[in-house]
């Protein structure tokens, strides 16, 4: 059963409301003797920390992570490692203005989670969305971080592809340029473009809705569990679990609809070392939910906050006819600081299967075979 | 941990391969006393069963189901009904023709899990894809079909809404139309228009890929649990991990990284009987992870089957370059078949989460709220 | 997977090492609108809590909880009750004395963890046992206060009925003893008998092993999930895990092993009412792994502590033959503290329980039946 | 969740009821490359089968199993290997005889879990129990011998130590002699005294309990997940869930709650090959949940069955005072035919855990250390 839970051997539990005392997670399975300190968490939340640009929202976060338990110093090494028990992690709450939301309390948000909570639940935390708010999102970026440390070698990046009606080139993606602007945008051309487009919106009060790409490389080949833990499955699962995602895609996604047969086919050959390559992608690195050993590639869409300045018409707890507009502090552009947290999803996500297979199966065995001994 | 099982409360266990004796599965977790008889499963799996039409694989397969266990004649009605106790169900595998597999059996096909397999597990059942066959669907198929028992009053219906590059005209969309081709196409010009173009591949030996959408109807509202079993993050799981599958979306889906957050807002007035009622559904029935009580719209796409006439490069088992082509029985578009699977992982995921929610928080509450005492 | 986890759809996840910044725990899937405070949680911690006699371990630990989420103002009481969202418990160390472990660090001392976690994990947290200390414990306490108030009307209570070989007369049984005595004891005599025995173990720096029964009264019939999810053997899981737990008993227990079918049948009645009523319970509560309604009765045995004064033969870290003895705070009988420890375990367990019958069959339905309408 | 599926990386499902048209069970998450056939399965279950001698039910099946998925021939040795993929196992029922149990259809027998079943569900299979039949052992023992096959070295033995009031004598237990006499019995003078105690048991139509030992060797060290996936919290459910089965015990059990920390530690010596050697096994093998590499020994008691030729006072479905006696086909001493069943649970957890463990930590690593390098 999962509902506050998602991995499977790489196990993140997380807690923690918008304007309540804290939020954090547990993390449990995580491999021992991997050295680890708040410092190498903290690198990702800061990523992810709102109020760094005028196109996120203006509250403003520390983020800053404390470990609870989990690591003890290595003698060899005097470093601070993985005991292979939970690591438990907190995020204090800062900035709260939990009285910014009195006037909306009663009312549904269109768009918010509040409407379902209370048909759930009976009630609902109205405190910035609550448990729904996009801060429990830091949680699973400080997971991410233990996750990168898992997998040897692999690498997780993340990048803003859309933003409204306007798309990057991809023949300009660079990975360099993507912590240079404050939209994720692997190009700088686009990344202009998105600046100009988000200030009127911003301006407006409206909000906008993204694309985001995830890739994933030096993922070892052989992982995932056909046919109910599927490695793309389980993306498709945890980015689309991310809040205000609507839809995901691995490899040519949707675009796979358009294709025929000859076009999506990913040919073969013998490269160096006597390895197979792949002369295309279109597989986004996963054939029968198991990883190929090329990039894997996903990409989610996610809608525009419906935190507007524009009036909406709406009802509230009692059953009466309303309006609602938000003047608060908020993302014209949620999808950007979902670049963080999908990576960290991501990373997560193969951290597991990598653990996994490796219950299963052993270490993950590379070309050459046909079969090994056992 | 799943491999082969999914779902929490409501759990389906598969096995089998493609020419194997049997495939099957188990399904656990059921209500009692729910009237259930083999001719209600037999329905369903007829739908999804091959050589039907030209347009699929001409394999010929009965898919006849056995039932082991989980009923017993109820003495009130005379009927069999289920007992709380798993749910064994076997189909034989009957039309296999493990021969056809011989001369391909080293190599690896472009777009196939093969590969995949065989750096996983060392080996692999070559024949018509073993355990990554869509033959597998089957027994998720007739799973779906207890699934559907389950929420009282609940309808799940699916239809193929784009082949290649053509798509449906909305404005044409007739439920009643679904059965009427061999497409599962609501809108009966595009079928006309699908025939056309499809024959046309199936006689160039290609293939072509599809996208799907399931509506579920009649869902009680409060259904999903945030925020790592999101229903929407259980449905991109479950529709993704059906073979050949690409891409998922719910509502808006990737569309609604194009809108603005006035577009995207699904407003809310009082309907009759004092029900909150939505003006649009862009959200897909789902909010904050949490059913609304609209119809849950979930897309899926697929990609064209890689067995198709034209050489495509490939290596074999034993790292030699080759060139590979298919030319046994096989579907031009495997995402016609796709309806009724998707169907059925819908009515799965929505079964699950009811009990869920009922386990957590009772029988679901439609308004008016707020709070019902405990 | 269950690591640090415990339970299905009440679930509890707990984190933290003995001389760790802090211990706590995660408890999931709790049903909303219940009525909760800190108070409500201190109470347990408060009959669990060391150095409240000579007896038990003299570290003072005030074990005060906080909770950091999954709470909200319930409007209509103006109280705090549970929202159905993770509430998030934590404890701090306070009087850590690592210094105290630093001359035992390299050595394995027999009974303990360390061995076992060293040959696991390549190192452990040598500090007071780390996270096998029965610190941990404290964590479950608070979630079995949880527990407690998810089934209406239960009672869960547990005794010492033996320690070393003096045994309680259960024909003395009085539960209003429990609380009047250092060690749970519900046999006035008995326990005077034990405060001599213990003071003479204590004196020594001796350790001695003990035997606790818990029971749970008002458990609705029909909580258990046959077959591998039966109560019996959830309880025995719970129990076994306790630190120092040694075996497990339901109802007659190894005791039924001695008996004949016939003075181990607990034959029925009917009773007011029209409800049927056993004339004896060997089966402790539990037929076939279900619930029958009458009291649920488990027993534990808890081995002695190893932490002795008497050097014991050991070996350390770097495969040097040695000698240890063990001059800190513990307790000469852990198994007094083990009784509010075994009574969460049992009350977390019986809540779960209802928790997934709720979702698979509804409320629980009590006789008269047969078979009631869906 | 739980209800008819245990084991987490190896995972066990099983169904069927005792007069349904088969049994059977998948297995899931075995690892690839073993080689398998129904043979090695059918040597357990022909250890299990009934009706071998007369103090075993008169039920004549031949237990026939037959695998339906999850084998492929290895193309380098000829033989039937693993795949990796679910293996699903079907026995058909042969010998059922319905009819029988028509007299007793409304009635509660004591101990039996009919009433139970009717008060979860609403009804139940009430033919030779439905699924609360000891047949559904049969499945366990089939997953058992493949778990025997996963961990090398493994030796999972079992063993009946006491019938009624009648103990063996633990010096003259020899391992050989158990297969030499009708009761798993490792002492041949004991045999002898259980031969006559039951033939007497027997023709008064009566009924004994029983305990049974099963020892695990060459179990590697480090396996177990602490806290909540101990080793012998596992065991402790595996055995407990077995029917019948009133009481669990690992090492010293419950006799541990007699000893003082001197008698009760396990001392340790250096022995050959500079691996730590214990001088005593109280522990069992287990220390803070994870295995020493000492054997696992563990114990447990089952009850006598209810079905005995005296009548007992009883009610029935519809409220009527009633009396039971049993006049059908049964076993004096259950305990018996629960050996083998013990010894497969005992081999499906150790498999489990060492699934578990690699996927963690990686191949369990003996002493010397401290620590390996990652």
């Amino acid at each position: 059963m999962s509902y506050n839970t998602f991995g499977h051997m790489f196990r993140v539990t997380t807690f923690g409301e918008s304007h309540g005392a804290a939020i954090g997670c547990v993390v449990d399975g995580c491999p021992p003797r991997i050295p680890l300190s708040a410092a190498d968490i903290q690198r990702d939340l800061d990523r992810r920390r709102p109020g760094q640009s005028r196109f996120t929202t203006q509250r403003q976060e520390p983020d800053a992570v404390k470990i609870l338990s989990g690591l003890f110093v290595d003698e060899a090494s005097g470093q601070e490692v993985t005991t292979g028990t939970p690591i438990a992690l907190v995020i204090e709450n800062v900035d709260q203005r939990p009285k910014d939301y009195s006037a909306i309390k009663d009312l549904y948000r269109p768009g918010h989670a509040g409407y379902t909570y209370d048909v759930k639940y009976g009630l609902h935390d109205y405190r910035g969305g609550g448990r729904a708010s996009a801060r429990e999102t830091a949680a699973r970026v400080a997971a991410g971080a233990i996750a990168r440390k898992i997998v040897s070698g692999m690498v997780v990046r993340g990048a803003l592809v859309q933003m409204g009606e306007i798309l990057i080139d991809r023949k300009r993606w660079d990975w360099e340029e993507v912590s240079r602007n404050p939209f994720f945008c692997p190009d700088a051309e686009a990344a202009m473009r998105f600046e100009e487009y988000l200030e009127g919106v911003r301006k407006k009060g409206s909000s906008v809705g993204a694309v985001i790409e995830v890739v994933a490389e030096h993922v070892p080949p052989g992982l995932g569990a056909p046919v109910y833990g599927k490695l793309d499955a389980d993306l498709a699962s945890a980015l689309m679990g991310i809040n205000a995602v609507k839809g995901v895609e691995i490899g040519a996604g949707f675009g796979a609809a358009r294709l025929t047969g000859e076009e999506n086919a990913d040919e073969m050959r013998m490269g160096k070392d006597r390895k197979p390559v792949f002369l295309s992608n279109q597989a986004g690195g996963i054939l029968g939910g198991i990883s190929t050993g090329q990039p894997i590639v996903a990409r989610f869409a996610v809608k525009p906050t419906s935190s507007i300045l524009t009036p909406r018409r709406t009802v509230d707890r009692f059953g009466r006819e309303t309006e609602v507009s938000t003047k608060g502090r908020h993302d014209p552009c949620v999808g950007i600081r979902a670049v963080p947290i999908g990576e960290a999803m991501v990373a997560c996500v193969v951290a597991d299967h990598y653990l996994r297979h490796r219950g299963q199966a052993g270490e993950p065995v590379a070309w050459p075979f046909p079969p090994r001994a056992k």
